[in-house]
């Protein structure tokens, strides 16, 4: 497929470690192609200079988003790849001016109808409430149908989607309700490309410690779908924890009440067809699905103490860039799959 | 204090992590004077050739098990980092031998009265059943009074070490039964010396995975010595996980139903003393405790989601050679902290 | 392209890292279909069991060598994965038998003509001496041309990849002769997937040590490889050091005579046009190249102190596996970087 | 002996790594009696609040570089840990007050008597160019004799300590001029406490790269020491390199035309008796002395490619705050391990 056959697709945002795994995605998608990218700060240069990794594979100097702007024409489909809370002030406008785009928000602003609930978790008010319920909420292997033909797509957050891969099959069977305790392991690309204390080399290399104790912004976006899935009520109580891994999120759910042989069935039936979610006996191993846009469900238990379910995802793939090519390709009517049929390495 | 007036220690089984650890913490202790250390596959190469960090520090060379029984009038204590099952081998013999020692032992041998439940949780039955309810369990912060004087200690395992510290005060204060749900990331120095799988670098250094799950050997000697301390039962949903650190334990206790503040008093009451664990509020970074006899106590908590209690130890330190020589201090009659009272590095 | 009018390719020792590597590129690779794989140990169990992160990616179950032997008729391509030493036992046979197959070799077994040098370094007699002067040395970038309808290749080692991307144009070209003094840092899976001491994950974790300092096995084949292409003599003092990455080679060459511009200009000479080599001004990150087959060259210098030269390369990737599929490409007359063109992360 | 026994010693810049490492090493001092220590950011804060590790360690709040210049009675040495060009700012007018008390400077300002080499590596006119001849520069193994006594001095960098250890006992044989070919690996805390790209974990984690390639700051008092010492002149091509561990430098030296047997000969005599140097065959680990005041030094070498000389040291230890000990036990005349001599771990 010649290059201007393909799809073409921009990205708000580009620099960012998100914003760049979504031009690796790109790059790897035999469909698409990459045809503006942008960058506040380093607007004017090229791609490969700031990104080595993608040096040979987008020939493209970064964009500011003015002129950006100037190029919605060619593209079909933007990704919005901008820190939290930005989104909201540029799509109102773009998509009234666009609205034959597709536009898929890897951000948190519009992945609920909850515009109290945003403001309670992210601080502020929302300055585009009226968008919010025009969004689907992109948890894939839960959506596909309603992603169909889809131009608003809230990418679900990384914590969010090892999450729901463990919560989502439990409570639409009615096996999961009320108070749930889950801890959430995340490599430190969940951070962000800026370095901080708590991402400084020194400090977190042999590091292991919590933060946003039953307070992280996700919970508001789980609780929020499962409960429309479901109509049960739900208590998240989750628990972030960062650990000295670059790449991915580990996450323990406990199920105090059922057998394991219970779970597994129920995973086998919601996910034994799916085409990027295995589940497997015991516990998966992280680095399975790291760089991959993959996720594992793991289930275990013992006699008289319930079960575990974990899930491993990477978080820049499965739950970022990934999520957003599936999306993408379910909203375009592409095979599902197309461009993620890659495998990562063993090791 | 010349090496003559010192106490005299030996350690049987010196090679290992755990031993290597002993031989550190006797040569950082101002009245102790290592005797004799064995090891079986590296007896009679000096100590400071296997183990690199000791050269300067300790002397001899490694003794074959049998030398060293030749020379148990040598010491006062006797601490056994041998491998879990072989203490009950040799101590029953030594002991008898010997009733004037103090016999430390740092493996799973003795830590519960509960012949059956090591049975159950060890895979054996226990050849040395007779010696279980002599031995007093070193759980130090609860136990000092029992350890006063004691003759035979089981010190507790590492992730014991790091549950007790989050579970103790809130059972014994009634706050806390029934089923508990709890996870705990290890690094890689518990599994021990011999390279394996899941220690491989390659394999482990990007990792995270869980293992024994809801069925480490651990739970045997918590929820014994916490029903012996509180009348209660408790069902521990225990997850153990391994993350790619080399030191340290970092545990995660949900208690739903009580505020932080309700915790914080709990803690700080129990803790507030003690010259080895530390009280702070929300999550303690596992570093801070890294290659020290030092624990830390978190607590973080959400309105309607309840609570977390966080803590922190060095698994070879609080877990392991540290608590030995805590306890080995009050069976002495020695000030508690003697020989442990130095700072880690804060990188 | 259908599975059946795909080149059929099989892979002798694919458990192991280089195996399993090879495995995700022949999955890459849209021309080639895996048509068998084989494992000692794991012979009878589903890849995708064994490596997880095949799973979905290769259906097939580990064979024997035997079985793998009956189905030779099946594949165009053979890549030997085998522990060092292990080719030359089985490859005079096959080779004989099958004289129309490609057989790629990534061990030390035929890398160069020099029989007494292979019992010098690797410490035995060679077994098929008849055989060394009838490989293709794979070093792609400078042996296209004899590779080109090549059958049997000799895949280049790691370290000699790393070493030969900055000498090979520097000899070339005349500019460095006699002694030569390098240093090259490797990631633990260049050890393999057997755990041993050096790669036992508390004792790598945080180390930094040399090994085989002045005497690694590669230099045979550097040495020899420049000396064939320059007719100068090359006394290479090399130095090779592990690091606590998991992937990967970084190469220290210093040019004290020449600036930084002169080698530059060479460096831009020789691989300005190649596909899968940067040239870039100072220090290259190991991170650019990891998991894929690309690699890079940096080129420093300060005013009287001469030239650095740094190379990077992936040791299963353009030190493996992305090499052996160049030369592949290159045997059969396909374009060179076919199935090679996919980026890495950033992180 | 009692706290008002000791002698007095402040810190100024004491929040920083080295600053910090000099709290922990000032508590593990049976002599010393830390009276106060600074910090701009952080003062008013408790120091165990800021540093976690010293909590229990170490009572006070950091105080104002004002406030602590009120209390220069109450101690006898000031160690300065402040930001390279700090240094000589303050001194000159604090030391001109207080000419009785011993200064000990941890930043590069004082480490050579050569304003203009100054200039040069660090970019600025030096502003007390008439401070500069009176400091003895503290690399202890070769100054002991002009450090008894001494008032000011100037502690070596990390990487320069690194080199010394290995080039001092060649270039004071003889063994050694010309260009001397050397790299150095160095851990993230090198970097100081700041986050920064090269330290961000995501971008540090898996990767190895140079920096300032033959141009590092440290060059000049180590060719300006060793000229002094030896009367030759000696070209020094450093490479210093970044891996992914947090302590240490692990220095590597290509002595081509001496035999190993020879150096190490060498090495034996001059280090054979230091207590904080060990002199070993081959590569050591740097794992050794991570945490500690010591360094190990290892000699290897092949037949017909010379020798090479590796040594490791704690950046923050032997290349910091133990040699900032070892130096003012030696300006105070106290035995000079005092204070030193404890072992760090095996992992």
């Amino acid at each position: 497929m010649s290059s201007s056959d393909k799809i073409g697709v921009g990205i708000l945002g580009a620099s960012g470690y998100i914003g760049a795994e979504m031009m690796r995605y790109v790059a790897l998608h035999p469909c698409l192609d990459l045809r503006w990218a942008t960058a506040n700060r380093d607007a004017g240069l090229p791609v490969g200079d700031v990104l080595p990794n993608l040096r040979g594979f987008v020939q493209q100097v970064f964009l500011t988003p003015a002129e950006a702007e100037q190029r919605l024409d060619a593209v079909r489909v933007v990704f919005l790849a901008l820190p939290h809370r930005e989104s909201q002030d540029v799509l109102p406008r773009l998509e009234a001016a666009h609205p034959d785009k597709i536009w898929i928000d890897l951000a948190g602003d519009f992945r609920t109808p909850d515009a109290e609930g945003f403001r309670r978790y992210y601080g502020q008010e929302h300055r585009a409430p009226e968008l919010l319920s025009r969004f689907v909420y992109g948890f894939t292997e839960a959506q596909r149908k309603t992603l169909s033909g889809a131009r608003l797509i809230a990418n679900p957050g990384c914590f969010a989607t090892g999450m729901l891969l463990a919560l989502y099959p439990l409570v639409a069977s009615g096996l999961l309700s009320g108070r749930v305790a889950l801890t959430g392991i995340t490599g430190s690309s969940g951070s962000g490309r800026e370095p901080s204390r708590t991402t400084h080399h020194p400090e977190r290399a042999q590091n292991i410690r919590a933060y946003k104790t039953l307070s992280h912004q996700h919970l508001l976006e789980v609780e929020i779908f499962l409960e429309s899935c479901s109509g049960r009520d739900l208590r998240i109580h989750f628990v972030p924890q960062s650990a000295p891994v670059v790449r991915g999120i580990f996450t323990t759910l406990f199920v105090p009440d059922e057998p394991k042989e219970v779970l597994r069935e129920v995973f086998d039936r919601f996910y034994g067809d799916e085409p990027l979610i295995d589940v497997v006996d015991g516990s998966p191993d992280l680095r399975s699905v790291q760089t991959t846009p993959r996720g594992i469900v793991g289930v275990d238990g013992a006699p008289d103490r319930g079960s575990i379910v974990f899930t491993v995802i990477d978080n820049l793939g499965k739950g970022a860039a990934g999520q957003a090519i599936q999306n993408m390709n379910c909203a375009l009517g592409l095979p599902e799959t197309t461009g993620l049929a890659w495998p990562g390495g063993f090791v």
